[in-house]
């Protein structure tokens, strides 16, 4: 396959699609005939059910051809193959979609495997491990720092040592398109006594997540050179945060149940092979890093983020943020040796987020908290609305694209939209 | 049964032993017959296959009597049957194992369900979901916040008013009896460069950790009025901490290297019912709890918990300290219900550890950051050798003690030792 030219598939779609020959991202979806959950990929507008091409017979390279991998209702049994599976799978499909390929005159064939996206439902991709957040753009904890400590201090000293991090909550992490509660909790104004609220500082966080094909042994540490062999791909992430409920309760162990109500992902998982020619050099580091977190060739991926909220009166979303990937200080193969450097073990399935992606630039800031430099700039939603933080009925989208010659590699929508919170009823 | 006398079953032990009738506890195990793993109590130095005695007909009542929920690896599918069936379950066992019942002389039956317990491999007893670490032992917390701050501000603003607490690691969770590697990671003595090095401030953390049996569907709370029934039982927890990682690595965010290298819990969980005749009135809480955190008669359980330290020259452990789970500022039915408060999902294997458990008392200190006032004073083991942190070789015990009148009922084990640190060409 020539690089830089646009692969051509008997499917059609556009050159701005994000689902074109060179993506073939993996999700899962409800099978509609069946019910069943199967993982699937997709080519423009088709969602394939892969369950269905294995019963059919065209998984046929060595790695893939017995056990039907793909008959689950999540990607991990796939994801713990490795990479020679997933190389060979991406190489069975896109030859499979292929102009001219045998299957294109497959009518029944492709009755029995593509779906109209626009009918099925999504569902989760991953059964989701362990979930870790980190905090890996500078720009967004330099902000963060600003408001809370000042620009002297405003990076801790650990900053541009290690990738800080926290542990998540898995259990919380929804695909695109639930609905997320407006949460209740302590607040407090005075941060010595708090009260009894609902969330009036509701946010969300741009960031990307990277998923843990390939654990490792407790007790032993992921070489830096072998941490991507470890990953299996990227998605969209919004980590909805509750910013007066983080205030008060994150001392002195981190925040907790400002961030455990929800975390919203795509319903797509990008390949590293898909985007491996989006590959950039990564940013410079200084200090140099520590010899465990140091790469002969760092680099990233060149890819745009944008954000847009859409508020009950609205009939499309308004762009509030558009940022990109290369933001981030700490690369992904940095965070997960750095994760398992005290021999924690990674396990198929774990999803570790990036923190939010802020780049330099106002039109960068990758959440409200930022946007609003903390409620006090209001965002135009570019109607007569106004926003420092989300109201009810506000729906967030966001969205990854990048852009090839002549072709598109995207990660589709990470969309949610806040639900009025509950009645003092429900608590006590 | 009459509370305060003990029970009589076909199986003999002493009133000191930790598993009489009475207790009831819960694991898993490989059955050395089948090498399945089995869900399984133990009276006395038995353990029974819970899958054998359904497979013999003997779980007969409503709940259990169809599928045979204990042939798993793990206790989960008991757990999310919820109380009528946990107290289904405790009942036919005591009846099966009270003297002159007729399994008493069953002993074909009986071949196939007992195991000599020093003949068995117990192993993790719960796929544990998410795993939470609370932090509610108000003297552990000041102890700490004095060798930090000093004692003027010891206790965070929040502390009295929520039970803080983090999402840990549950990857790394691991049972009593499994070797604990000893970390390497970023140290820094001055607090603003570090040092690549292996963990030279090794500590445990003596804990109790609650499995959530019943879960809660995503956005609704649990009021607190209901928690204790979606609460399985409890275990021992011993929460390894890299003290000198820590103090680099967890700000703004949390520990996260410090903590997620091994956490240990022990292989039997004691249920509600089991604990019921050592429930006492709660410590007084003041401020009040809010509405949500507020009961009507607060109680928590009289539970000595004992901590010794083995070295490699020892042939016992020597204890170090001797707290008791009563001195929790927070009980497990605040952690619960203040967890799921902003509409968390909790779910069926969740683990929620207490926090070290510390006394007012120096003698009840739950780990050596306090024991040794963060390395300042030597701990003897008793003979000639002393500690401030964990060496290499040393094992950590941990046990926990209800004394009934003629009758005990106790945890069992958490044991782990200490392992030397990898060389450096594992790293890099
Ligand atoms: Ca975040
Ligand atoms: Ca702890
Ligand atoms: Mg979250
Ligand atoms: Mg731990
Ligand atoms: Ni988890």
């Amino acid at each position: 396959m020539e690089s830089g030219s646009a692969l051509k598939s008997f499917v059609e779609y556009t050159s701005e699609h994000h689902f074109p020959l060179e993506n073939i991202p993996y999700g899962t979806f409800k099978n509609p005939e069946s019910n069943e959950i199967h993982c699937c990929t997709r080519i423009g507008d088709f969602v394939v059910d892969l369950a269905a091409l294995h019963d059919l017979g065209h998984f046929s390279g060595d790695n893939l051809k017995s056990e039907n991998v793909f008959k689950h209702e999540f990607l991990n049994t796939f994801m713990a193959l490795g990479r020679p599976s997933w190389t060979e799978a991406r190489a069975t499909i896109q030859n499979l979609f292929a102009e001219g390929s045998s299957f294109e005159n497959d009518e029944d064939g492709k009755s029995k495997a593509l779906f109209a996206f626009d009918k099925v439902e999504m569902t989760l991709p991953v059964d989701i491990k362990d979930y870790t957040d980190f905090y890996s753009s500078k720009n967004h904890a330099y902000n963060v720092g600003c408001m809370i400590r000042g620009p002297d201090n405003a990076l801790q000293p650990n900053y541009t040592y290690l990738p800080v991090g926290y542990h998540g909550r898995a259990s919380s992490v929804v695909v695109s398109g639930t609905d997320v509660r407006r949460p209740k909790g302590q607040v407090s104004a005075d941060k010595k006594v708090p009260t009894w609220s609902d969330c009036k500082r509701l946010d969300f966080e741009l960031e990307m997540g990277a998923y843990v094909g390939v654990g490792n042994e407790l007790g032993k540490p992921i070489k830096i050179a072998n941490a991507s062999d470890h990953i299996f791909g990227l998605s969209l992430l919004n980590d909805w945060s509750a910013r007066d409920i983080q205030v008060w309760e994150y001392v002195p162990l981190g925040p907790f149940n400002a961030k455990n109500f929800a975390s919203t992902v795509s319903p797509w998982i990008i390949t590293l092979e898909a985007l491996e020619p989006f590959k950039i050099a990564h940013q410079d580091q200084d200090p140099e890093p520590m010899p465990y977190l140091r790469e002969d060739n760092p680099s990233t991926y060149n890819i745009d983020l944008h954000v847009g909220i859409q508020s009950e009166n609205m009939d499309a979303p308004h762009e509030v943020c558009l940022s990109n990937f290369k933001h981030l200080y700490w690369n992904v193969n940095q965070q997960l040796t750095h994760h398992a450097v005290t021999g924690c073990n990674m396990s198929t399935g774990d999803f570790l987020g990036s923190g939010t992606i802020s780049g330099t630039e106002k039109s960068e800031r990758g959440c409200l908290l930022e946007l609003s430099w903390a409620g006090k700039e209001k965002v135009s939603l570019g109607n007569d609305e106004e926003r420092v933080f989300l109201k009810d009925g506000d729906s967030v989208h966001m969205t990854g694209v990048c852009k090839g010659d002549g072709y598109t590699v995207g990660f589709g929508d990470c969309v949610g939209k806040i639900l009025p919170a509950l009645d003092d009823s429900e608590y006590f």
